[in-house]
């Protein structure tokens, strides 16, 4: 649908603004950005850039600073004193707290500066989820909270499963540029290969408090629950920095996620029959540039693999054009893209909410213009991190973490053998650990439920390091668990060196 | 509460019947045997003894076939023509189909008959799953509907939790004689430690359906989702053959389970509010003679370890009475046990179904005086078998099988441990190895659902072996995988021998 977007790009151009006054939802983020600061394109908010950019710059500097510290600290590590001075030195540069005991080197146990770096890796990102990031970002909700807004474009609930890939591990803050708010499940499974009965039961925990509490708002109220699928590829080297769980195919892993999308849409309407009310979108992700393809659903619903609207493209279409002009081209490209007209009422909701979407990142595209000259200088993977059980969403940046949920190794290995042999390429050539975080949430409104996390995050620990025994056992791997109350709350570091059975099962002579 | 029990047996025996009308649910059993065979206990069901004993009878003699089978054929197995003869012989005794192939055996490589005796073992309990067993012996729900009859009671979903041993295998068909269609959920666990968070998704699903689509009944209908867990203990060794979970100690097993139980009605409240409406019931097992304790709820809905009422002391004390009056005596000993007056409508439904249970309990303590000379001959373990995954109660019986629920060893290995540990102290001796089942069912509703089974059975199985290798090298144990559909669907082998990757990580030179 390329042809149809420039297409409706053009049309747009040449007809003007519509004559329909747009929804209020609409209006809202159109009139967020009324005085846009200098920059190119009409729609690309740069207030929303330009605090992601900041962030983005806190976080770098934070994992930034721990190399040349270590660097700094090692070759001291044999003089008088040196541990309460390391320690001091990594309390200042890291604001992390290692206890001067742990730091304490000879000439016969020099410090194991490996394990260290691996440790204040782990380290900072813990510091850096409690840090508390203003993702909210005020100005992606203004007019009216952007949860409402959805509503109003006919969704109750917002359920993501992108690919475990770190390049996507900006993808709802800075990619989407979607309010945490809207987003009831995050879940990422390497080529974002979700388990259909668990988005099933995602949709049973919101549909039960809609029913008994009306929340987020009441079972008769006509709004869907949205399943949202996101891949993606590479421009730059599409057969070679694509989806390492497809084969670096953007064919094969748009067509795999679609058909688990599909699946979740006809397992939903067996089992909850045609008034369950699922919407369900897919999107591709360009890792080289974050632009995206947006999949929109036609008047029946169904995708395309090959039909999508390009906010690349929609970019460079509208970029010129006044203001409206540039929205009535989106608009009009969305339209097209799903076949209907662009005052069909069936599709209204899901057309606006996909224009929201490449709006949103037709911002993203800019800045990855204005910062990155285009397209990222590391087209492959950077990540500094694994994070395996359950989701961390209050620090996102591209490439900062691979991150594939799972209960356990059993389940969850070949996800986890994916996000070691790609940390692992790029870590061994600098003699570097691999660090992996269990992270384990509870409810802590559940009583015992939080022995039972530190149980589950224990266990995940063990099962990393039994399964990659051989790399552990040379220094390969680093391995922290941390359980957390719930999302905000404070982490709970896992001491793994405590002993608490269980390893070995020592039960027939 | 003993004393309370025999005070209440002598009371009722000494005022004769109440004048209150017991109410429908109550008479619905009461009617049942309006002219009991021959036998002692006037409320003993002896047609459901009878069918109960018939159906082990059969259960015995299929698993009881198997060992003389092979022993008979055993010395034939280099005659020429034996194969076909072996097949032939199993598929007319054991009424297995085994390949002829799988059963050519040479003077270099005679057959593993430690491991076809496994396989028989694993063969004959799926043949007895898919035998079709009439579970729902019309006569236990005869006058009305039990499910009527429970929702009557106050509840619309019972969710049992015994402990995985196997002398509870038969606990909802033997012991407490509840229909299956009543039970909604029946999952073991070593110690009966099930999972509160599980529970409360239990809950929610039901929860969910009655909103929905008003069944079992509509949300509205004061009724209350019933959690039981069931311990056990050992009245003639309590030191030894007590629950191996909790250290053979029944005030321990008793105690953590309560807890367990408090904890989820505690959760409930605070998750969904007062309105979540659950109850909660302890129950204990003698494992020597399938008598129960069953700890009554007070008026407030507490229960205490060393307060319960017990059907073989209310056996005893009103086996002599006209059966009106045994009625009447158990009606006062569950009131009694509860603190609250016989007549008190608070607890009334809670109290019927106590009475209940008893009244059945009452007809398999009589079978086991009958049949087992009043306690069973084998105090200890003689499971036949293990079953990890998901739950089967197609086939019950006493030692049958240690069966402990689990998605994946790595959760599940303290339970999968004491299984083993159990069954090769008995296994061993005779020089065979531990049959394991992996069982995983799946909602043929789900597209993909039967994949993702088979990955999980496949899974299951290969941790297990993995986990107890040494064992299992040396022939000690045989494992076997099926997936099912749904309750009284076929079973499908999965052919373990085929590779399907996975098991090691190799992600790293």
């Amino acid at each position: 649908m390329r042809g149809a977007a420039l297409h409706a790009a053009r049309r747009a151009a040449a007809t003007g603004p519509r004559h329909r006054p747009p929804p209020r939802g609409w209006d809202a983020w159109s009139a967020r950005t009324s005085e846009p600061a200098a920059g190119r394109h009409p729609l690309a908010d740069r207030t929303v850039s330009q605090a992601l950019h900041r962030r983005a710059d806190e976080i770098e500097a934070a994992f930034g600073a721990i190399a040349p510290t270590l660097q700094e600290l090692a070759p001291r590590q044999f003089a008088p004193e040196f541990a309460a001075h390391a320690a001091a030195t990594l309390h200042a540069r890291l604001q992390l707290d290692i206890p001067a005991a742990a730091l304490v080197a000879s000439w016969t146990a020099p410090l194991d500066l490996r394990a260290l770096h691996a440790h204040c890796v782990l380290g900072t990102f813990c510091r850096l989820i409690e840090r508390a990031f203003d993702r909210g970002l005020s100005h992606l909700v203004d007019g009216e909270p952007a949860d409402a807004l959805i509503r109003r474009w006919g969704f109750h609930a917002i359920d993501i499963t992108p690919c475990a890939d770190g390049r996507l591990s900006g993808v709802t803050d800075y990619i989407l540029r979607v309010p945490p708010s809207i987003v009831a499940f995050r879940e990422s499974y390497a080529g974002a290969m979700f388990d259909v009965a668990q988005s099933v039961r995602h949709w049973e925990s919101v549909e039960l408090q809609r029913w008994r509490t009306g929340t987020p708002n009441a079972a008769e109220a006509p709004t869907r629950f949205l399943k949202i699928g996101v891949y993606h590829f590479s421009s730059i080297a599409p057969r070679h920095e694509g989806c390492a769980a497809h084969g670096s195919d953007d064919v094969r892993a748009a067509g795999a996620l679609l058909e688990r999308l599909n699946q979740f849409d006809q397992a939903m309407r067996t089992l909850h029959g045609a008034r369950c009310a699922v919407a369900t979108l897919l999107i591709g992700v360009d890792t080289d540039t974050d632009a995206i393809r947006v999949h929109v659903p036609d008047a029946t619903g169904r995708m395309d693999i090959l039909r999508h609207a390009d906010s690349a493209i929609l970019y460079d279409a509208t970029a010129h054009l006044p203001r409206e002009h540039a929205k009535d081209a989106i608009r009009d490209a969305v339209a097209a893209c799903a076949g209907v007209p662009a005052d069909d009422a069936e599709t209204e909701g899901m057309r606006w909410f996909c224009g929201y979407l490449l709006k949103n990142n037709i911002g993203q595209v800019e800045a990855v213009r204005d910062w990155h000259r285009g397209r990222y200088a590391d087209a492959g993977h950077t990540e500094r991190l694994i994070v395996v059980g359950d989701p961390v969403d209050d620090v996102q940046l591209r490439n900062l973490a691979f991150q594939a949920q799972m209960r356990t190794v059993e389940e969850g290995a070949a996800d986890l053998d994916v996000g070691i042999r790609i940390l692992h390429a790029h870590h061994a050539p600098h003699r570097l650990p691999v660090p992996i975080l269990a992270h384990i949430r509870f409810d802590p409104r559940i009583p015992g439920a939080a022995v039972t996390a530190e149980q589950q995050a224990r266990r995940l620990a063990a099962a990393i390091l039994a399964r990659h025994a051989a790399l552990a056992a040379r220094g390969g791997l680093s391995v922290a668990a941390v359980v957390r109350a719930a999302d905000g709350s404070a982490l709970t570091p896992i001491d793994l060196t405590a002993s608490h059975g269980d390893a070995s099962p020592e039960v027939h002579p």
